[in-house]
């Protein structure tokens, strides 16, 4: 199909702090595969959280890994049994298995840059066929590679039952925080407050559409903040979306949200949690966790390419102005534009 | 409180085709109530139904009624057990009957215009305290006049489960078609194709956000246009929501909607139908109706209040025109502003 | 594994009404396949519409097909990559192709005596190891080849949603209605009502749990049936199983629904059929289709296997005294046992 | 209407282990009240925890306040806008406060023995006749005095969606606990496991339907606890009921439900609890309180009068064995029978 460039840079994590820069033989595609060359790729809390830590829970580094799982890049050959990708030009990969269900719980899916599974970033990198999706002319590579955080916003949406005219508190305005923010505006959400400890992450906030935002200090106390929270919206809200992990906001969270309303948990802390749980279940707030996402990326595409969705100014166009909060790897040395 | 107008106007259907312009007395409001001066009064469908044919299925004008039920005013007296209403100042009413549930289905519902209960088309009107709404300094009399019609919508797009990146067909593009597009937008539908057989509806449709519109003529077979709408698409609709009432309309809703998908039945035509039952069961498209709307004045007046979604196309703006699709009443000497 | 026996005697239908008993080889299993020496078979009505129709809607007999889908057998012989299936000895086999989702509505999925896909009327059959479930020692070979038309009442059932105290109208006391009432019990159903146009179905249904049954005559009006059955129970019921296909069956079943409530059509009838539509859209009667079932043998198999459900009498207890819906035909001629 | 007895023996708690039998005055039913004669009221764990403690959580006992909310009487007396009411016999009384919607989260709702509302263990009580429900002739004061603790079973199995073939985990084999059990049977349950400290709350377990009993000891370990459940079943329970409000039960309860399942908090415990909550949230794990119930009285009549739930056993039958754990006491001098 085409001559190979010869060089496969990888970024490859061969355990805890010893990250390296390495050249890694080109792969050649299986029957349903396709080989990619990456494009963009993001770099997530969890690229960095396995560079400092060497693990995530339960999930060790014990061999080298290629980090990266936000990413999107061009197929340049295909497998000799895949039909539909052949005229692909541009997609984006992650590691679903299967069409439907809740594959996310699956223990034995495959999941890029989580050990043992290598991700894409990398000049070269094999997806099966079936996996990738299809870019639109007017959707860029860097809002490709967005659409694995991207994601994770879609699927706490989705199962705090966002909808027209909801009320939603967001804890935390990191990357995930963020985005959570726009799906929700995005569904209906008629008011949005968000948290965090950063002035510069609210003020990004504030510019994606949140409504309210709360400057969080160390000291606060839970209770205090969930009343601050209904007073400043007339009324608590009915969702609250936790982006922090941190067991104070998660405190905050129950008490902020509505009797019979939600607190979907997105952040990730400490394995044990002291949490005020007679208060959520006489108030019947259902708790609901988060693990990645499953069945998004139709939907995220839909959005990116309808305009309704806007996730450029997590990645690019503010980062030169030093207030992007997502790091994004060029993959392609021929091609850096977004 | 105030010196009362003597007049109060009321718009009075007699019987079928008498419509009669007539003083009625200022009524007292009863300790639970409240006195509205009438602002903006919409006229719906069904008021020249009745005007036209004196009934409506079982619904039969035995003696004279008030029309109108699309309205908003403001409060000049309370009863005497009213607390809560005392500072409200422009409110919108309709026949809210309870807080919670399908209230819209209760066979003895109080519901204006509908034989035997008085509408507000006239000065003043007597309302309920609990089923009043303060509309938000934001929002016009006339928007709040809208809230009615928006309903269906909002309770349409509800039961249909629009949510972000739904692909939605919409028959009919009349004013429940148009409330109906605007919803689903506000919920993140994707993809909106509305049809109609009137080009000035359709162009009023695209103004308001509809993706692709669709021209019918009487003849087209309804498998054909099912077959175009999806070729349009590149997939069939998830969601049709038929707001014409015509049976070759709901037969395209059918053909046209995706397995698994579901239709919903706004329009209302004749009480008999003859329709692809089998093609709908074993592609397990759910037929939904909707009647009314229950519960969504909270959150139309938040969805106005935040600006997403604008109503105001709909009304007055255009209407200078020739282009608007609803007529507004000016109950209120004094303000004929929206 | 074992020597195998020459005879692999099949019901062949190779055109309309040209039904032959005929030898075919005995297949080999692909790697992934089991060989399966068939036990029961049951007759369900659309193998006897094939018969004598050569079709079924869309779906023509235009080449050789075996017949037979409800059925259970013991695997025999494993394929070369078959792992989990090794120790099976009794189980049951049906077109499922996919683990989760709604896999009944996809267009080319592979289904037992549609055409083109021959059925397992034979002596021994070749099924996919990942779709075969193994019966636990306490479900006969028949109660496992009932779980098909089960899986039907099963998947009714949850598309109606009936639960602890519904109260549910079923239409037709065939061996749907049956396998409907059966499930709707199991589900907690508090009053079921079935009707039939024969005393002797109805019967059996009593038998088999229905609290009223109602015998219907040619001539009786859909609106006066639905009354019967509301002052038979007091109240209307909340949901109707619409196991017959007839259109004025289907009127009733509108008719005589609870505003707010659920008619599911099983039974399949006429491709157009006239029935009241907005009478079911004003009274937000939702109507949801069934086509087969999908993700039911988990479950059905845990409800044989812990006696919550018994379908025995459906089958062969009763066919000796001439009272069974059912016919079972033994494909095993060393062992005709249920 | 009829003479009226002298005797309103009443139980009243004054304070903190201060309780009284006292006399009160019979009092006069309001307009739209009926006054009954108290027959058969169950004694609950709270009403317990009252007198030892004089409080739970924030309701403290401050006033004399008569115990006693799981009730059923006769009606004696109407007041003058009562008509539904006036041939009803027996009922059962509680504090519903509005027919449909999440009414016990309602801050202001009245609930009978929970400060400051008096209860019912009395010989006679004024109750809204709105809110009285006719019990059927099968069905015994007993039985009706049950339904109260029966609708947090119900809530509870409601809120977890329990249907037929689910697999469920009751942690805690108290009245609650069994309740919960009868009704996750009743609604098509195919196996449950439950645990409790105490070997004779257990038969009773397996006496009223529990597939497997498992005796916890102080010293076991959550995640030890769940393995056995899952060991035990052949896979994780997809739902559990916690009823017991421990800490350590909690933890169990989430260690044990299968990914994507549903952990029902019914028991209270401390205000803080420590939980696994990272567990929980990457395995998608729904935790949902329970706080009473709302709209169940219909259900549990419509179940108690079909036979489908077996609440006698609960409370008389084997009481006489010693083996009851629900005391119920008799108001009525005249009437001992359940
Ligand atoms: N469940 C999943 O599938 C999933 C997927 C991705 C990320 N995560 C988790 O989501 C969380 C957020 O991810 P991120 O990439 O945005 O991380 P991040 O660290 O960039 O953002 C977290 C933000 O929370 C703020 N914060 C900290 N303490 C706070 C407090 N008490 N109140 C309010 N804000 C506070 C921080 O200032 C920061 O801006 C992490 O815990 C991550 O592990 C979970
Ligand atoms: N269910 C309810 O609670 C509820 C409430 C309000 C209105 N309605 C019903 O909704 C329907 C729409 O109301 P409206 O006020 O918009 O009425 P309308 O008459 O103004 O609009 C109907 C539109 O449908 C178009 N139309 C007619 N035949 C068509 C066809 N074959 N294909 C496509 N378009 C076609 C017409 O040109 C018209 O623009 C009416 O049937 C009305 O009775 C129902
Ligand atoms: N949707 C699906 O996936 C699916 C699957 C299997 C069967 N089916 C359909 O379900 C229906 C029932 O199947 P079956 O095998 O029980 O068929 P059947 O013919 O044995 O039973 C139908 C019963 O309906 C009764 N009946 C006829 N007219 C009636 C009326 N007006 N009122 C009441 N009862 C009446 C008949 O007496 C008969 O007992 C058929 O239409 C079949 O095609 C659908
Ligand atoms: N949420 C609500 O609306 C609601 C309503 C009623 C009761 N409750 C609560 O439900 C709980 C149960 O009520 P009850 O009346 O059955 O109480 P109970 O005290 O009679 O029963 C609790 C049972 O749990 C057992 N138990 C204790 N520790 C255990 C452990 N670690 N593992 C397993 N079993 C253990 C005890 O032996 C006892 O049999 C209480 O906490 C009560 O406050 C809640
Ligand atoms: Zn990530
Ligand atoms: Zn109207
Ligand atoms: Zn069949
Ligand atoms: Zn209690």
């Amino acid at each position: 199909l085409m001559v190979m460039d010869p060089d496969n840079l990888s970024v490859v994590l061969h355990s805890l702090k010893d990250l390296r820069l390495e050249q890694r033989p080109i792969p050649e595609p299986g029957p349903n595969d396709v080989l990619l060359r990456m494009h963009s790729v993001g770099i997530c809390g969890s690229d960095v959280h396995y560079w400092q830590n060497g693990r995530i829970g339960d999930f060790v580094v014990t061999k080298p890994m290629v980090l990266g799982h936000e990413a999107s890049g061009t197929v340049v050959k295909v497998g000799s049994a895949v039909k539909t990708c052949r005229l692909v030009r541009r997609i984006h990969v992650h590691g679903r298995v299967l069409q439907n269900g809740r594959y996310n719980l699956s223990p034995t899916i495959f999941f890029c840059a989580t050990p043992p599974d290598d991700g894409n970033l990398s000049r070269y990198y094999i997806h099966s066929a079936n996996f990738c999706y299809k870019l639109p002319d007017n959707v860029t590579f860097e809002e490709g590679a967005l659409i694995e955080p991207l994601s994770v916003g879609i699927h706490a949406c989705r199962r705090a039952g966002v909808t027209l005219g909801s009320i939603v508190l967001i804890c935390g305005a990191g990357p995930i925080g963020l985005v959570s923010l726009l799906v929700a505006k995005a569904m209906g959400a008629s008011k949005v407050v968000i948290t965090d400890l950063s002035q510069e992450r609210l003020s990004m906030a504030k510019k994606l559409g949140a409504d309210y935002a709360v400057t969080i200090t160390k000291g606060n106390a839970p209770q205090a903040l969930a009343k601050n929270v209904a007073d400043m919206l007339g009324a608590p809200p009915q969702i609250t979306i936790e982006c922090t992990g941190v067991e104070s906001s998660i405190q905050t969270a129950i008490y902020a949200t509505q009797s019979g309303g939600v607190v979907v948990l997105v952040g990730l802390g400490a394995e044990m949690a002291t949490i005020p749980l007679v208060n959520a279940a006489v108030r019947e707030i259902d708790i609901r966790g988060v693990f990645r996402y499953c069945n998004t990326w139709p939907m995220a595409i839909a959005m990116l390419a309808s305009g309704k969705v806007n996730v450029k100014p997590l990645a690019f166009e503010t980062t030169k102005q030093g207030l992007g909060i997502k790091v994004m790897i060029k993959c392609d040395k021929n091609d850096q534009n977004p």
